[in-house]
């Protein structure tokens, strides 16, 4: 045999040196890997491109968001700033804390002077008018009104379409949303339809209330304000307000201050912030927000053939429901039932009424016990709470879903409603947990070394050094049950 | 209204300004994301902390990876090295050229010098040996052996389970294999049963023979050879090779020169590299690779209660297959046909008798006709390729699945066959392309849109700055069809 390689058997002492060598220094632990986060740099750029007023703005709002939001938050956006909530805090409580509220800005804060800022009413009203902020906390001329909303953004969950195909590339509108895109506050103000009625009522032909907000919004080369529009209907029935607090404080400089539309029962798009004008026409608006963007599509429509005039428009959520504890690749150590808390709401108005829960991937479902929901409102989510009986160790996959009071109820898999603009991830939101049942005797044992040793179980793709089974143990039960092999 | 932010609609001449900006500069495209490779830096470390001859072993060996294999080679751990073919060569030619042959190596290479090197048979054989190199290639010994065989290693397609849920984690096993695991070569040497003949035969109880190679193997803080044991049933039947040529080239070093071990129909490990000796024993080696390595658990077993003897002992690969044409995520732009390639292979010497590919996930299986299948071996693999029908657009699910002339076929999910160990991904395997169907009117006009103003077409989640419908045909559909909104 040459020299030049080592036969480690024939070398008995070379081997115990190697064996010394090795357990008397520490090496580095299997790598790592994780996701990269948007940096948002292009519309920074077409900011300063742009210049004066707006070169200052990127700075000024990333300053209000140190300022006013939750050092929790999850930044998945720079600028325009996007946020949401930790898992473990989107449904702590059942009205969100507004440090913790989501924020989908589409474009920079504009700095607002609330004792200068007043809000134009024009278009088809019969009397044109200007409301100071004054004006509309008036009032012996607008009752107060004060209400439960949830707001939910068309993006909520959309890392689950981003991570089954890629969609329709934009920095922006592709945010990857998890859970925590939805968030429900206590907001005072007046109805727009009292405010309606005091320009004297529409004009004969209104059928729609266009909302612009100061905020600049860039388009395919074009800059303007953001704007979109509610139909009249949604007005007449009390459901648009107009919101100057919220859960009790003065509206926060990055949710719209001084004063933002709050649409009931729509996707958060609708809800302007910075609102200094509303507009009333016939048609729906043509600003981009509402004629071109937020549209459904079916899963064959993409780059090759997408027509706006194919897609939905998105207004009201369907049924959703997530699951916020446990977090998705969470390895869960329990003694047969697993504690599974989430949210469920419903878009336009409509509530859940019943929340089920899979711990096999959705083939049977339990029942969240009706008194383990939280109150019912009709324009609010509900929170919930169950133990799910999970006998199964290993990765099991845990599903929600949730029926409304119209029935309605969630598609099974994110490709049933897969769509190019990555919108409404509305089907049962599954995540995938690694159980660990301490009532089985093997696990108890094992978990008990652990911990005799004083050695983390977790993460559990670090590999551990001590076998569960002792030389002996195997060959005594290969001297029972023979060789692996068949013998002929 | 304040001068601290801009009311775009009131400064048509701003607005231009801005467009002009934006439209004379350029600005970053969206971001990409990319997984991080493996760098290996523990084994280095291991190596260097033992000192000596292994010392240089991670240098020496990655000059004769430079040397040896192709530069298209996929390096998925640089130390021991670890690397496939591409995919668009995985299957370009039935029999891999050896440049692109998979290598999966346990260890450093060793350096041998074949004129000093010999082959020592012992323990229960009759006479022991020791055979040099001329030794075993003189045709008056032994009768040369010419065999065409695939090599395939358990964890082929180990990226797909580790997609699905993170397992069992080690650097060196959870190597993140694709397809390409996998290849077909001409193999000349001799037949093991001649050689243990030559012996004089094996002594009364014998049933196994340890292959020892020459590189050191690194396990729980210990080193030691390479070392792995096979039933003498499958020596006896002529289906272990000692190899010293490969597609008609002397044995390159990285695959075991100057002698391999050639293993017919079981997995990769099992044929042993470097091969320096060869001892007959009553039982399966306690080697680690042999008896807790390459383990199949069930799905319900990890890291909580692992014992070494729930696990089946891999040895042969059940029926499997895999695309190798199109890739996964690939934007395909066909006329209502795509071309799909790949391979098929069974272990333990049952052989691919039909390959069957789906369009739509697993509902529908089209059979890949015959003609279309390369020849049949008892011990390789069978490349294959049809057209298979597509008339749908967007992301689709192409799925190809093999039953082998036992009839056994595949699991149709990853779950199916996912293990805590990540080996034998024998799912049938399923890839995402982006179907652009230039039969479709709409497609085609849109295709050439992007032609016409020399614009690609992918990668698809790059916007476009051109719509493809008109702002006027756009107002001119609302026109007609009425408002998104329904009027009450």
């Amino acid at each position: 045999m040459g020299a030049q390689y080592v036969e480690w058997e024939d070398y008995p002492d070379k081997k115990r040196k190697a064996h010394e060598i090795l357990v008397s220094q520490s090496f580095p632990p299997p790598p790592e890997f994780q996701l990269a986060p948007i940096p948002g740099i292009r519309w920074k750029l077409w900011h300063r491109a742009i210049g004066g007023r707006l070169a200052v703005v990127p700075e000024e709002s990333w300053a209000i968001v140190l300022k006013e939001k939750s050092q929790d938050m999850l930044h998945l956006l720079q600028f325009p700033y996007n946020g949401e909530p930790p898992k473990k805090l989107v449904t702590a409580q059942p009205i969100t804390p507004n440090p913790l509220h989501f924020v989908r800005n589409h474009g920079g804060i504009p700095s607002i002077d609330p004792s200068a800022w007043f809000l134009r009413l024009d278009g088809l009203v019969k009397t044109p008018q200007k409301l100071t902020l004054s004006d509309l906390q008036d009032e012996s001329r607008f009752p107060r009104m004060e209400r439960l909303v949830t707001i939910q953004c068309s993006g909520t969950r959309r890392i689950e379409q981003i991570g089954l195909y890629a969609g329709e590339g934009d920095e922006m509108i592709n945010a990857p949303w998890a859970e925590g895109a939805i968030g429900t506050a206590k907001y005072v103000g007046v109805s727009l339809k009292k405010v309606i009625k005091y320009c004297g009522g529409l004009e004969e032909g209104a059928k729609h209330l266009e909302l612009v907000g100061a905020d600049t919004y860039f388009k395919m080369n074009e800059v303007m304000n953001y704007a979109i529009s509610v139909p009249y209907s949604k007005v007449k029935s009390h459901e648009v307000m107009l919101v100057w607090e919220m859960n009790g404080e003065p509206l926060p400089k990055i949710h719209g201050a001084p004063v933002r539309a709050v649409v009931m029962g729509y996707i958060g798009a609708r809800s302007v912030k910075w609102l200094y004008r509303i507009t009333a026409i016939t048609e729906p608006t043509r600003a981009p927000v509402q004629s071109k963007e937020y549209l459904y599509f079916n899963q064959q429509v993409g780059k090759h053939n997408q027509r706006w005039i194919d897609g939905i428009q998105i207004q009201e959520m369907p049924v959703s429901s997530a699951i916020m504890s446990p977090w998705n690749k969470q390895v869960v150590l329990h003694e047969g039932k697993i504690e599974v808390k989430g949210w469920a709401y419903s878009g336009g108005g409509r509530w859940p009424e019943r929340v089920e829960v899979s711990a096999d991937g959705g083939f049977s479902w339990y029942a969240v016990p009706t008194e383990n929901l939280s109150t019912k409102h009709k324009f609010a989510w509900r929170t919930w709470q169950m133990w799910l009986p999970c006998d199964v160790e290993g990765w099991v996959e845990i599903v929600v879903r949730c029926w409304d009071n119209s029935l309605n109820t969630q598609p099974i898999e994110v490709r049933n409603a897969w769509n190019w603009g990555l919108h409404v991830t509305s089907s049962a939101h599954r995540i995938r947990i690694y159980s660990v049942n301490k009532k089985k005797e093997k696990t108890r044992e094992r978990l008990g070394e652990f911990e005799r040793r004083g050695v983390s179980f977790v993460p559990i793709t670090r590999p551990t050094d001590f076998p569960y089974m002792t030389w002996e143990e195997y060959e005594e039960y290969f001297k029972k049950a023979g060789p692996r092999d068949v013998d002929e």
